[in-house]
This record gives C-alpha cells, structure tokens and sequence, in this order.
C-alpha cells in the first residue's frame, strides 16, 4: 500500500514515492540496526559528538524544504514550524554537550580496599548502550518529537542504533528529515543501518516485535501507547517502553491569585490552551477555579479569549473527528455546562470550545477526566480547598501540573507539594505549553501520564533510557573501556572511591 | 492458616506465633504505608540518615539470636550467617552515606536563561520517592537480601515505605529481623506503617495488587518472578517491577589460562560453585572449557575438588527437590555425560554434581542452558574460538560473566566485549559469587537475568529504583524542597546551569 501525504487545510492528497513497509523488511533493518549498534558503540564519543553535530548541520541546510512540506501535512503555522526546526537542531548539539561531559555514562571506580566486610575488589562501573532503539513519532511536533526529535537524539548520543516509525499525518516531512539525518551519516562514515525509518501500523509492530531491537520511544496516545507496551511486554524477551501517552495537565487559580488578576490569568489560560489549536500534550485541559465572583471574572475572561481564537485546522482530519468525538462526549455529561463553542467544523477544520463543571462532580465522574486532544478546557469550580484538593486528587496523574498564586498566599505550600506527589512537573504562576530542551527538564510523569514514571523523553536525562550499567570487577587496564581507566582519557565526570571528581573534556582526540 | 518453620538439617518444624496474611490485612498495611510514605518523604534527609544508621544497629544488637534463628531455618554455616549480618548491617550504613552524598538526588538547577531557542524559564530538578515499595526476601540470603535486606535498605533511603513478603523458607527469622527493624524506627519516632511484613503466598499477590503500592523489589526465581511482573503490568496502574531472576553465569577458561594454570582453576571454579551449597544467584553454572588435554586436567581438577565438596543441606526440602528435578532434567539430555555425581540424598540432603557437554551441542539444545539453583556445574567444551562464541550467544543473558586468560591473551578483548553485551558485571581471572556493597557494584543484567536491565540491586545505584524525578518551573523559593535552593542548604551535588558542583554536607541540621 503506498503512503499518502494529505493538507489538513485544504485536503489535497499526494502520493508518496513510498509503500508501506512489509514486516520482512522491519525485520532485515533492525537486523541491520542491530549491527550497527555494535559497530556504533566501538567508535570514540567525540565521534559521536561529530555526528550529532553534522545533523543539526543538515537539518538547517534542508530548513526551506523541511517547512514547506511540514506545512502542507500539518497546516501549523511557518513561524512555529521553523521554530521548532531550531529548537529540533539546537536539540541535537545539546546532546552533543551532553555527550562531551559524559556523566550521563556514570562512571564509577572503587579500587581494591579492605572494607569492614572484608576485602574487596577493583570494582568498575560505566553505562553501555542497549541497542537498537525503536522511536515511534509524534503527531503534533513533526520535528521535534518525530524523525529527527529527542527520542531519535538521545538514542543516537547514547550510543543506539535508530530505526523510527514515521507518523502516518506526516510521512513527506519524516521522509526528508530522514534524508537530511542520512547525509549526516553518510558524511561522517557511520555505519551502515545505524538509521531507518519505517511506515505503516504493520510496520510499527513488526518493529516492536523484532528482536534486536532493545527499547522503544514512543509519544503519542493512551490507547496506542497501551497496545504497543503491551505488545513489548509480551515479547519472549520484554523490552522497555518508554511511552509518553499525554495528560489532562491541571491548572489552579487560587483564590487570591482570582481576586488580585483574574483578567490576565484568563487570558493566559486561554493563550496557553489555544498554542498549537491546543494539540500539546502539555496543554492545560483542566483549569480549577474558585466558585464566586472572582472566579467568574477568571472563566469570563477565559471564554472571551478562547472564543475569540480560531477557527482552527487541526493536524488531520482523523484528528479533528477524535476531537469531535471527545468533546461532544465531554459535553454530553449531565451537568457540564458548554461556555464556548464555535462551528464543530468539516474535515480538519473546529473551533474552540470551554465547558464548565463543578469539582464535587467532577470528583464523581471518571468519564470527565480523559484528556481530550484539541483546542478544548474544561473549568473545574471549586467551593474551598477540600472540594479542589478532592477534585485534583480524582484527576489522572499528569506531565504537569500548574499554580497560580498570589503574594504570601495560603493555598500555594499545599498545591505544590499536590503537584509534586501527581505530576512530572510543577509550574508556579506560568504556563505549561513550553518545554525547553536543558539539563534540569522533566518531561515525564506518573502513570498514565507516561509508562515509566522515572524516564523523561525532553531534556539531558533523556539519554539514560538507553542505557544499561556493566561493572568491570579486577579487569586489567588494557581491557578496559576508555571512561573506566586510571587515567581518565575521555576527561569525563567520574566518581572515584565514592567521590566525585569534575572532568575536563580534551579537545579532539577521545 | 499458621507459619512454620523448619530446619532443613533435622525436618524439625516449628509453628509460628502468626498466621499468612489475609489481602485485607495486607491492603490495610499498604494503606498505613501509602501514609507513612508521605510523611517520610517530608522529613529531613539526616533524618533518614538517622533510621538507617539506628537500624544497623539494632539488627547488630541481635545478632546472636538472628543467627541462631537463620541457622535453624536456612542449614547455613554460622561464620557465613554472622558475615552475611555483618554485611548487612553494613548495607544501612552505607545507603545512609548515599543519603549524605546527595547524588542519587540528581538535583539540577537551570536560571532563566536566553537560549537560541528564546528564553528559558527557571528550571529545577530533584528526584522523589515514588511511595510505598513492596520488597519480595530471597531464600538464600535471609539476612542481606531478605527483610533487612539492599531492596528494604534502599528503599527507605530513597524516603519510601516498605512492606516486605517474608520467605517462606525462614520465616521466624524474617519476623525477628522485622522486629530488630521496627525497634530501630520507634526509637526514631518514625511514622508508623514505614514497615511492613507480611506471610504467605496470597499475601503477595495482594501487595502486588494493593493500589499504594509503587514499586515492587523482587529476587528470586524465573518462573515466580515472571508471575508477579505480570500481575504489577495487569494493575489499573502498573507500577514497575525489579525482578533479580538468577542466572547461569557463564565462566570461560580460555585456551592460554588452561595451558597455564589448569589445576588451580579447576580448584578455584569448584570452590565458587560449592559456596554455599551453589545456592547464589551468582553461583557460576556454565564452565566453558576448551577441548584437549589442557581443558581435560582444568576439568578434571574441577571434578576432583567438587566430589570432594559436601555433601550439602540445602536451603528447604522443596529447593532441593527442584535442585533435583533440574539436575535429573539436565543429565536426561543426550550427550550430557555426568562426570560427578553423589548421593540423590533426601529430604534437604543432596550431593555435588558435575555435567559435560560439547559447545556444539550446547548451542543447538535450548534445554541445557537453563539455571539449576544447587551445588551442580555444567562443564562446556569448546573447540576454537569460534564454537566457544557460538556457545555464548546461545547461552542466556546473565547477572555475570566471567573470563580466566592468561598474559597477554589473544582472547581477552574479545570474550570481554562479549561478556558486556550479555551480562550485567564482567568478571577477569576472578570468581562471580561474591557481591560486594559499594559504589560501583552493579548486580543486575538483561532479561532473564533481571526485569529491568538499567536497574541494580546491590549498590549505591539500587536506591534509583524508588526515585522518580519532578521539575519545578519558575518556582518561589519558599515553596523549593530544601535540595533546589539557591544556597543549598543539603550541602549536596547538584548541577547548576549545566556544571556539577560538588556538595559540602553540613554535619547535623540539614
């Protein structure tokens, strides 16, 4: 079956110079991936720091082509897209760095000693790559979270081979970015099958199911996510899945943050909602606010705002009807009320919608809490803080989990420390759409937010989920990885009879 | 129904003064843990270091009673029960030492920043309990991998409740450890629920189940083991599942270390095969041996030495029944010839036993390469380097790997590379059965060896486990846990915009 690109804005169709791929070919490029891992893993880290290097490199020389066709398949705006390409190639040097500095291998030497147990030996420990990783990519970031995303990054700076499932709402757009990644490669003498790229559900779980592979990256939906860790589990050797499945994403207003800037906290809100027509997987789709007037004039101010964006093309129509259908099933539950709702629209094309439910409901009724995809939020009014404690508490776990407050405000300790006990990350008086790429980024959290709560997909820990420990227990020097000799070649962070020592990165050579 | 208790040396038995626990009374527990959890999570981390600290010391208050108690229930020697205490106690300190340190943390601090990417808001990272953890005892290690054991131990450092299954191989010594546990956290004023025991085989498929539950810490066997990460994967939320499965761990004699030492490598392998009756996970089960004269006196050496082993009391009369049916099994297989063999023995009784078979076999038949727990060996002949890493492959995954070479060995670099890819610890011209508790020990190893291949059990890294990591955004000062503030008051490494930063801990106070 061939590959179709369609425009979500006008449905045009074109036919892709591509077919899907058949299980036996999955099957022969993982088994070329599982290679090349090996091969991968021989070559010196500055090599690799190189390769990452060249594809930020390539991906900027192709970035006219790349948004253009990003364009045509997903309707996103150019500013955003080319924003995100930036953000997609600063995302490769970034791993670069990561790499160079090389505590992500926690690197760990205790020498021989006589311990109170008596004695012990030359006992040596670095992180080695687990092998070919499977990325499946994202539908709403065609870069970042797709071919040439973090999933596709961090494994290549780990050490993995890559074989990536395109997403089907953007096949033209994987399709080059592979092109781009590929002339990295081939520029700097990788290995041959150290990238692949696949198309096509078959595709997707033949790929799980094959044997070299070691780990899957996944961003995507609830249900998809569910069936492919499922299928991962049941393999006769399970691997890690390291899903990021999306979530609810709650907002509180406190009650004084309502009283002192209820006007700007609504226009955020909706700001933060809209980005995207509301297709992040860290848009706040539930927004707590006070019953009362000042909570009025937040939901005011939020309805007025949110109305007042759109329409909007969503990434496909597929997309825009599972919105449609989430919304209307939101809507349909006794007692939601509907604040804002447009046209529900044709094809890929909706408007913005608010409703408005009370928390003690909210709190009853499961059908309430499921994430739905889209320009959409639910506010959630809340008498005191029992009845929102009560109503976040029956909200799913999610990425993030965000408070404004005011000055000194009472409600803040608690709603915080709440976060933190359900959420990956916790936002105070901002917004949770953006998610940088640094050191200190957690994009994760608790089930079933993700389905492995301590794993990130954004930010420098994201290399770990490729990366399994081997301790080297009285190996003579010349057989010892780089990164675990005396004389710390690779200049790397190391910790050293329990303490750790700074490393100092050589320029070239390692 | 009452817990009883054995001595697998006489058949004596001994009724407890406690009955299995009921899945009422085991949900009851988890839910007093689900608090104690969070009420732990809040206090001080000297605090913590304090209970591990009182801990060591209470379980080294009873030693004469816990020994004697193990050595009833377990036939183990008394020199290795008091050495197994000792470590043991030793453990506590050194995960309070871990706590002190702060690395396991990962505390990372980003300042708002202009990036390439437009700027970046404050971003602070640190690692939290993921709650209350279910620990499963092992049977051969009643004291350091049992109730007191590195999973209960890194548990509570990590700042988690934990709720342990008792083995049912030495139960009083289970609940006498317990006690020793439960002083150490009176004394404390530590929340009450922290600990937990439970007895009996429905009670742990309901702690698997119980809904506070958030991780479970399980060593044993391959077919319980596989049984209960089903049950933690088929939960409404699955929750992560560290299973230490046991191993084969192979051993390879190369063709220059036979030439050049065979008979003490003979003696040497058949002493890491005896200790402990070959009742350690670690216990080398695959002797790879080349064919010829010189693997002819390393066998022969190895056979002389183990005959002369034992006989042996194993663990429980049920473990060496299955000692028995796997050794039966092994030596059912054509071309097994069996080289040692004593008495059957009865009850817990049984003898040493070594196997031979050709490499070439070994590789076609799926049957011989699974582990049989006891004092029994497969000795492996391999005819070049070729047939010997055929073998390997063929052979399954292990918790380690183990290679004897000579000076200057044309093997060694690449029986280790092997070892690295197929095994989580890599052992040179050194026996596997000894796990020392350090910083740089890991003891795990890819599936079957374990669950999860990037997770240990033994080590500064097993408290990871029970930690996962949240983000603070543009989070007030007041409202940062004490590990993400500016002046660092915990004294711990952190990383700050990208750098680490070695900690300085204050004594006291933190």
């Amino acid at each position: 079956m061939s590959v179709t690109s369609t425009n979500p804005a006008t449905g045009e169709r074109r036919e892709l110079d591509v077919g899907e791929t058949s299980p036996e070919a999955v099957r022969a490029m993982a088994a070329r991936a599982g290679d090349a891992s090996s091969e991968y893993a021989r070559r010196a880290l500055d090599w690799r720091e190189d390769l990452l290097g060249a594809m930020a490199e390539e991906l900027e020389a192709d970035a006219d082509a790349l948004v253009a066709s990003a364009r045509f398949e997903t309707a996103l705006p150019e500013p955003r897209l080319r924003g995100e390409l930036a953000r997609t190639a600063f995302q490769f040097r970034f791993f670069a760095e990561v790499v160079r500095d090389g505590a992500f291998l926690a690197a760990s030497i205790d020498e021989a000693t006589d311990s109170p147990m008596g004695p012990l030996p030359d006992l040596r420990r670095v992180r080695v790559p687990v092998g070919p990783v499977a990325v499946f990519g994202s539908s709403n970031f065609p870069f970042a979270f797709s071919v040439p995303g973090g999933d596709t990054a961090s494994a290549l700076a780990a050490g993995c081979a890559v074989v990536i499932k395109a997403h089907p709402a953007h096949p033209a757009t994987s399709a080059a970015c592979f092109v781009a990644l590929s002339r990295a490669a081939v520029r700097c003498d990788a290995p041959e099958g150290l990238l692949g790229l696949v198309f096509g559900l078959d595709a997707g779980t033949a790929l799980v199911q094959a044997p070299e592979v070691a780990a899957v990256g996944f961003t995507g939906s609830l249900a998809a996510g569910r069936a492919l860790w499922a299928l991962a589990n049941a393999r006769e050797v399970p691997i890690p899945f390291y899903g990021e499945l999306g979530s609810a994403n709650p907002l509180v207003v406190t009650a004084a943050a309502a009283r002192e800037r209820a006007v700007a906290l609504g226009e955020g809100v909706a700001a933060s909602v809209a980005l995207g027509a509301g297709q992040f997987c860290t848009k706040p789709g539930l927004i707590f606010v006070p019953a009362g007037e000042d909570g009025d004039a937040v939901v005011a101010s939020l309805g007025a705002r949110l109305g007042a964006e759109g329409p909007f093309t969503l990434l496909s129509e597929g997309i825009a009807e599972n919105f449609r259908r989430g919304a209307r099933a939101l809507e349909a539950q006794g007692g939601a009320a509907v604040l804002v709702a447009g046209e529900w629209g044709e094809a890929a094309h909706t408007s913005a919608r608010l409703l408005e439910v009370d928390a003690a409901r909210f709190a009853r009724e499961r059908a309430l809490r499921a994430e739905c995809f889209g320009p959409l939020a639910v506010a959630v009014r809340y008498g005191g803080p029992e009845e929102l404690r009560a109503a976040l508490e029956a909200a799913e776990p999610s990425l993030t989990f965000s408070v404004h407050v005011a000055e000194a405000d009472p409600d803040a300790a608690a709603l915080v420390a709440l976060g933190a006990r359900r959420a990956g990350r916790v936002v105070v008086n901002g917004y949770p759409t953006g998610v940088g790429v640094s050191w200190s980024m957690h994009h994760g959290g608790p089930w079933p937010a993700t389905t492995a709560a301590g794993a990130t997909s954004v930010g420098a820990a994201a290399v770990e989920r490729w990366l399994r420990p081997v301790t080297y227990q009285t190996v003579p020097p010349d057989l010892l990885p780089a990164a675990l000799r005396d004389e710390n070649p690779l200049g790397i962070v190391r910790r050293v009879n329990g303490r750790l020592e700074a490393g100092t990165p050589p320029r070239g050579g390692r």
